[in-house]
C-alpha cells in the first residue's frame, strides 16, 4: 500500500466534483509502482451509467497494456466499490484493492448502493427488477458454437 | 416479453461465438417495442474485461437517447446477467429483465460466474481479493466538494 496513490484517487474524485464533471469518485490503477490507469465517475457527463472511476480505470489500463485482464495490479480507489465494480474488478482479475471512504460514508453523503448489495443474492424473480428466464430450446446454440469453435479465445 | 427479442439476442450470441470476436453472449434493450441498443461480449475483441453484451447494449441505448438512465426500457439476454451486469442493469434503472440460458447453464459451457456472486456479500478482507480500508483525514473531501456544488449533476 502507498498512500500517493489513494491521494492521487481522492484528488481525482475532489476535482472532478468541483468541475460537476461527474460524481465525487475517482480510481487508479497501478502496477509495478506506477499508475497506469485512471478514472472519475462520468456517469452524468458522457450519458453512461456504468463510467464508474473504477470501471474506467479499468479499461484505461487494459488498453495502455493491450490485456483484457489485470494480474499484478492494484487497484485505489476513493469510495469503497459498488457491487458493478466490484464484478468488474473480478472479471479484471485485479490482486489487492485499497479504498478510502467506506459504503456508509458514501451513503451518508447520498450515494447509496447498500440496496443494490441487498438485490444481487436473491433469486432472479424476488428482485426489484423483475427477471424471468424464458426456456427456448436454442438457448445453448451460442455455447455450442463457441465449443465448436477452434479459434475461439478462452478468457 | 416478446419472444423476438430473446430470439435476437440469441442470434447475436450465437454470430458472436461463430465469429470468434467474443464471448457467445448477447443483449437487447428494448423500449416501446423498438431494439435501441444492442451488446454482444468483446471482452477479448477490444480488451476490456467490462465489455459483457449487457453493458455494451446499455451503453449504446443510453448514447442513443442521450439519457444516464433507461426507465422504460427492457433487457433480452441471451443468458443470466453476472453480478458486474446485474450492477450496470440497477444503476440504469431498467425496468425488467428477460434471459435465455440459466447461471448453470453458463458454467456448464465454462463461464462459472457463482463464485463472484459469492465474493460480492462477503466483507472487503474477507474476499479472495484482498479489499482493505484506509483511514484518511481527506476520505470525505469528495463529497464535500460535491455537496458544496450548486452546479452538480444529481443521478
Amino acid at each position: 500500500m502507498q498512500h500517493r496513490f489513494l491521494h492521487r484517487a481522492i484528488e481525482l474524485a475532489a476535482t472532478n466534483a468541483r468541475s460537476s464533471a461527474g460524481g465525487p469518485f475517482g480510481a487508479v490503477i497501478v502496477k509495478d509502482g506506477e499508475v497506469i490507469g485512471e478514472g472519475v465517475n462520468q456517469v452524468t457527463a458522457i450519458n453512461d451509467p456504468t463510467a464508474h472511476a473504477e470501471v474506467l480505470a479499468i479499461r484505461e489500463a487494459c488498453r495502455k497494456l493491450g490485456v483484457y485482464q489485470l494480474p499484478g495490479c492494484e487497484l485505489y480507489t476513493s469510495c469503497e466499490p459498488c457491487p458493478m465494480c466490484l464484478g468488474a474488478i473480478y472479471w479484471a482479475h485485479i490482486d489487492r484493492v485499497y479504498f478510502a471512504a467506506t459504503q456508509q460514508q458514501a451513503a451518508a453523503a447520498g450515494f447509496d448502493d447498500a440496496f443494490i448489495y441487498e438485490q444481487i443474492p436473491l433469486a432472479p424473480e424476488q428482485r426489484s427488477i423483475p427477471m424471468a428466464h424464458v426456456e427456448l430450446p436454442e438457448a445453448m446454440a451460442p455455447f455450442n458454437e463457441w465449443k465448436g469453435n477452434p479459434r475461439r479465445t478462452p478468457y
